[in-house]
């Protein structure tokens, strides 16, 4: 039996969809849920938005093992993530006096201020994700991962994510390049899709040629077609 | 009046939710939607998946002025954009003969062949995008702008776009950078942001500093607002 682990990304931020900021996050966390065997199957970019952040997590949430969201747990008012994904959960959010301990260790008794207590206001019963270089922990609640947007801090919350985290199968992948266009073997790729439906067959030009990318749970199964096509002797 | 004109992006591919190919679409359609005063609202990034396709269209499609697709428009059997898009509106997918024709003209009477002709299958009633680069033109159906994945072409056809859209009102935006971190300034913000709904105001931490971007439709309320928290001396 393979097991199948999927999830769903959730990134929250005014600032990708104006362009301001070029994302530095999809293609790290995408890699990096594949290598250890858990499947993204959809991605969504919502503003600063309560609504928005709480439609996404509830469409989302039973649909998937895991929800990962980055962006919006600062201590500012444009910081909206934690409270929204209470109110998607129904929960309160609450002070959470772990998280108020490493804030006040961090900064001192003299300099803490209501801001930086805000990062500690999160969900009711939450796993903690350490923080290292910014002190403000994120957490985990239910099964949504809360991130900070900035890269390097989401990098070692993701880190420290993984000890509560069901790994799956990891899909196993063979790449094959050709220096035909992909009308050529276009066809021929057909064919075999339908042969083997449990084999993710994709094809991606580039200058010159056509990568071909098998993609399954099952190795036997990835180099029969990795050997079918290698086999036959296709003229541009 | 301000006159809002409003879009949603759909990035369609299995290598971006693998890991294995990084975007390169999200941050020009982005930026570029922004200059021309189109309010990019919500992203979504769906595999080569018929369901995950139509129901991404179908969620949009009436919440927003225009939906834009990325990817899939290929020759080959996991390019199932347009039959999906002919799916999620009850359209026939059939031949585009213009489309056929700038096919047949590119490759050559004798080099044409099925995969090809694929790329000419279109929703009915589309208006044809060009692309002088890869020859196969893209296409614009009901509200829907559905471009090629390969960033040089997206580009291309984005720009051939332009002439079937209404441009709405320029979001205008101020940005200020301060040497003194958000917590110091989260107080005032969050006042600010209250005495001005209709002006966004983010606040983006960087090493050493703050970056506030002020966003509003009125350039009045902008000036005030940069004003308002620029006379203020802060201090870390």
């Amino acid at each position: 039996m393979v097991k199948i682990i999927t999830a769903a990304y959730i990134m929250i931020g005014d600032e990708i969809l104006s362009g301001r900021t070029k994302d530095e996050n999809l293609n790290f966390l995408a890699e990096n849920l594949t290598k250890i065997g858990i499947n993204l199957k959809e991605v969504r970019i919502v503003p600063d938005d309560e609504q928005q952040i709480i439609e996404a997590i509830q469409n989302l949430k039973n649909k998937y093992n895991y929800i990962f969201t980055t962006g919006g747990i600062g201590p500012t008012h444009d910081d909206i993530t934690a409270d929204s994904i209470a109110k998607a959960l129904n929960k309160k959010l609450v002070i959470n006096q772990k998280a108020k301990e490493i804030l006040i260790n961090h900064y001192g008794k003299d300099n803490i201020n209501e801001a930086l207590l805000k990062m500690a206001m999160m969900p009711q019963k939450v796993k903690l994700l350490e923080n290292p270089i910014g002190a403000a922990p994120s957490f985990m609640v239910e099964n949504i991962i809360v991130m900070a947007g900035i890269p390097k801090m989401m990098k070692l919350m993701f880190n420290s994510s993984l000890e509560f985290l069901d790994f799956g199968d990891k899909i196993l992948s063979k790449e094959l390049k050709l220096n035909v266009t992909e009308s050529i073997i276009a066809k021929d790729l057909s064919d075999l899709q339908n042969k083997f439906p449990d084999v993710t067959i994709g094809s991606y030009p580039f200058i010159g040629g056509t990568s071909i990318v098998f993609r399954s749970f099952s190795k036997e199964d990835l180099d029969k077609c990795y050997d079918i096509i290698s086999d036959k002797k296709y003229e541009q």
